[in-house]
């Protein structure tokens, strides 16, 4: 117990102007370990049920845990916490890059934002604190100028800041938090931050970031390293593809959404594929933090052309997917200029993305008249109209005011049937992997805390979704539950301390357990780490249940259970709910009829409190 | 001379990838001083006659002078000299900000780049020299996004880089070179840049600028402060406007050109006086770099309207007059995104903004047809037409690729009489003061050394433009040769300290002497400092002279001598050109007939082997 280290966090109340250190106590570490199941406990603790998300009540958490900042590969990742104003339940946003390890070696584990500050500000945070400053200047720039302005402000370059643009002032229900070329985009941070007349945050720390057991560490090291080389294929194929590299393979099994999810593949694709144009395009290799051996970014810039001087890091598969196959356009340049206008904007790609195939899928069937969109024709393919529409969207004007709803409520609003191929779950849009082709994503989407998330509800592109090569037999539901559990529980654990999933998808549970156990001065075993990974679970489903939901919640869109693609490998499929959804509650110790956590469990897990919570409802 | 300083400086071969640092020769000082002086002597050495500007032969000369980098107020500039790819004439191209006093401090007063590099590459200066890095993967990058990939690269943001856009890469004949948020924008030197393969030249010195007396220079200081104390309205207009304050007066004089110069004011100015809209746009007052009291620049940001997000660091007075007042548009947030853009693409906002201004005006007089501009109305007042336009101008592309030629020779290629309209000089654009308004200002075009420039030339918007003050004595030519040839003298020698002419407006010329002589540890007078100006004077001529000119180049568009405006008060006045010619090369010791410098002043001046060269014409 004596090597273990005092952990602080730092809290900040806008409204008041008041800084707080407070000492994160050693029981809520043993229970919670950090980032996203620690920032999980404080979330639930803190925030009353009902409140509005945008109003002065909800809190923002930027948490990081104990590998952020260290020598592990992958460590370069920090969580925001907070109830989203796109969903109204949890939300726990990651982004790597430098903020997160930045924030560590100032000295703090969390950093709590409360309040409303009457004015814009920014946070500046350093060893000695934090100091809240005037954002007048700063307010309607994008994130990348912000991110500029600040640093030339407070003539040192080092500061590492995340910050809103325009759509997180204009609190778009989907705008996300950015720090350097990355966005922390689900769940509306961004707006959060807006709401709260938060411009950006600004951390410079130089303290070192401490380890519980040298020696220990190191061998850690070593056996993440070793686990890294073990899976070269996959090292590589990030190093060379980024997270794109999955789309030839998605879209050969048909997974790969085109037209806003009416086909599942596309003859287009091939002009998508980062192996088409990756040497055309890619200009550098980028890590987000040091070390990682992923360098999954990829720089590009187009050269030629009508997005000709337009640079961005990624697109992902995500956008790839959003932006692309799913509103019908196969110019990856323009998907580099929308890319590039959501990180400066501060917008969530693939809600934006998906807003917009929705609207086009409407104005195709009439639904969306001419007369209603200003004079434009939002029709698949039209790659040149996006631009406009992002911009129209995080300024919330014309069209874009509809479109930054998000496809729930905009069908919602629109009816005559549009709801069923509103492509969200509990509001959140959904990732780029049909669960009528790899049935364990199903539960990904609509079992996740955040909605139609597919990171935080398991994780649809490393096991899960494996099964499309398991043959037919991914069209069958059996196992499938199991699947989505077990990577959930391992991501959990993963965003606690806090790792890159994409790196630590190398990682065997031993050695993230021998990583954690180093870094802190514990002694968990792999299983006590599933209990931490479990407690955040319950926790993340309990803050959700404190809000309304129950079993009717966890659904998808019709379009998933309803109807099926007309051609490819996934023809005919579809998805067949109720008995993955019952299987998924029984792994996870959740109330069959309800969808409820177990109080019981509950309390062997120690979460007495939260147990007597869910037994009023 | 014991307290003389030894400078160097440093010469790159892009060819032969060699770098080699020389020392300048202490007479080179005694008789040149340093930044403009000092590199016309060197171009005038170095360069052959005839050489094509975008050829390996041409040189690129990086040069900061004995005051930049101390504590003189308005000490941050540097100047870039070349054989111009605009006008094939002398260019010498000054920008204010880090760069310039950065080389300073890595033990250079000059770079010298010659040959041409194979491949994109980067250079990277610091105390110990220079290296040749590949930049590839910067090659179609804009000049923001340049910058800051190098500061990631070398993983240290405190780097002070100048570079080009995709202008300079597909060199337009009138890109320039961006540091940080500002531009040495005329002449091309971005295209030179360009022509070599060098996209960019990152410096990080960490020497102390030396000074050989330093209590003679904190008496100088004294001196300076006091100058800048007695002109409390130019340093607080400046402060509080930039060089923008000067359109209400200038307007209301009849001295901003509108329409491509068919008007000298307009009742829409309003609209775009930074007194309309500083209190709704200007975010925060901006030094270039410290000390200097002026604070000129403005950093605006649109919050709303079709132009929300930009921000920009300007516009100046030149860029409200090419892309507004001249186009006659009067909405200062597109001049706002065309600022921004031309500092992106790297492009000279003046020769852009005329460029388009001129084919505005050939479009409505039926010179240009609408199926010849791509099926766009290129119209006066049509300010959404504007970005696409720099876009294609940048890439040379379409109706761009015209445009990116430059006014002389698109009227060349167009005729029907519109050779008289196309507002250049020796094939630059000229600046925003008409000389219809103020003689003085038809020599500082016509008669400077490359071409139509407000600044080198002379000074358009300090003394010179007194002239607005003396009633209708601004109307006679009586005196004006003396008006412009006194600002040059001085100017020069400002250029060759280098100081900001914004700044140095303020100080004495007893003032520039005494730190000059501080920092330098010569003892020159006045008088002496004079004739080290009149070499310069000289040398850039002759340069000219070698390339070709004599009198007969010396002239104005027909629109200034044979036109008037048809209302405002300078209606009726046109500019009789030949008495104010005279007067000026009289003044300047240049021959009344050819308009060559006469050998036996430049004997006495110790410039032998020019005079000799200039005996062969």
């Amino acid at each position: 117990m004596d090597k273990r280290i005092e952990r602080y966090l730092l809290r900040v109340d806008l409204s008041t102007e008041t800084v707080r250190r407070e000492t994160i106590p050693e029981t809520d570490i043993a229970m919670f370990l950090g980032g996203r199941a620690l920032g999980d406990i404080y979330l639930y603790r803190e925030l009353a049920p009902g409140i509005e998300p945008l109003a002065p009540e909800n809190k923002l958490i930027f948490g990081v845990g104990p590998l952020t900042g260290t020598s592990a590969p992958g460590n370069g990742r920090y969580i925001i916490h907070c109830k989203s104003p796109q969903t109204g339940l949890w939300n726990g946003s990651l982004a790597g890059g430098h903020f997160g390890p930045e924030l560590r070696k100032s000295g703090y584990d969390m950093l709590i934002i409360e309040g409303k500050a009457e004015k814009p500000v920014y946070l500046l945070i350093s060893n000695e604190g934090a100091r809240i400053k005037d954002a007048g200047f700063l307010w309607g720039m994008d994130t990348f100028d912000t991110q500029q302005l600040i640093k030339e402000e407070l003539r040192d370059q080092d500061y590492r800041i995340a910050c809103i643009g325009p759509a997180g002032e204009n609190m778009v229900c989907y705008a996300g938090v950015v720090s350097e070329r990355r966005i922390a985009g689900r769940g509306g941070c961004g707006a959060v931050m807006g709401s709260k007349n938060l411009k950006a945050i600004a951390v410079r720390g130089t303290n070192e970031v401490r380890i519980a057991d040298q020696n220990a560490f190191k061998n850690a090291l070593k056996l993440a390293s070793s686990d890294l080389s073990s899976n070269p294929d996959m090292v590589k194929g990030f190093a060379v593809y980024g997270s794109a590299m999955a789309m030839p393979t998605m879209n050969e099994a048909g997974i790969t959404p085109w037209r806003n999810w009416q086909q599942g593949c596309s003859d287009k694709a091939v002009n998508l594929f980062i192996q088409t144009w990756r040497e055309k395009y890619v200009k550098k290799d980028v890590l987000c933090h040091s070390p990682c051996p992923m360098i999954c970014s990829k720089l590009v810039v187009a050269e030629q052309g009508p997005y000709a001087g337009v640079l961005t890091e990624g697109p992902d598969y995500e956008t790839l997917y959003s932006f692309g196959a799913n509103c019908d356009i196969d110019d990856p340049t323009a998907i580099f200029a929308v890319d590039s206008l959501c990180d400066k904007l501060g917008l969530d790609s693939i809600s934006a993305g998906l807003s917009i195939s929705f609207a086009m899928e409407c104005f195709e069937k009439g639904i969306i008249k001419p007369d209603e969109t200003g004079g434009v024709d939002i029709e698949f393919g039209c790659s040149d109209l996006l631009p406009k529409l992002i911009h129209d969207i995080a300024y919330r004007r014309g069209i874009g005011y509809f479109l930054s709803m998000g496809t729930k409520k905009m069908s919602e609003e629109l009816g005559h049937g549009s709801e069923s191929f509103a492509m969200h779950c509990k509001g959140m849009e959904i990732g780029g992997y049909d669960p009528r082709a790899a049935k364990s994503v199903a539960l990904v989407y609509a079992a996740g805390a955040r909605g139609g998330c597919h990171k935080a509800g398991g994780g649809s592109n490393s096991q899960s979704l494996g099964e499309y090569l398991t043959g037919d037999k991914r069209f069958l539901n059996e196992g499938k539950a199991k699947i989505c559990f077990d990577v959930r529980k391992k991501k959990i654990i993963v965003d606690s301390g806090v790792l890159c999933s994409f790196t630590a998808g190398a990682y065997k549970m031993s050695t993230i357990m021998e990583l954690l156990n180093a870094s802190t001065g514990y002694d968990w075993s792999e299983d006590e780490l599933y209990l931490i990974s479990e407690r955040g679970n319950h926790i993340e489903r309990a803050f959700n249940v404190r809000e309304g939901l129950r079993k009717s919640w966890d659904v998808l869109p019709d379009r998933l259970t309803k109807e099926s693609v007309a051609f490819g490998p996934t023809a005919g499929s579809t998805v067949e709910f109720e008995e993955l959804l019952d299987d998924f509650y029984r792994l996870s110790n959740w109330d069959l009829e309800t969808g409820i956590p177990i109080p019981d469990r509950l309390r062997e897990l120690g979460l007495a409190e939260i147990a007597a919570d869910m037994e009023r409802y």
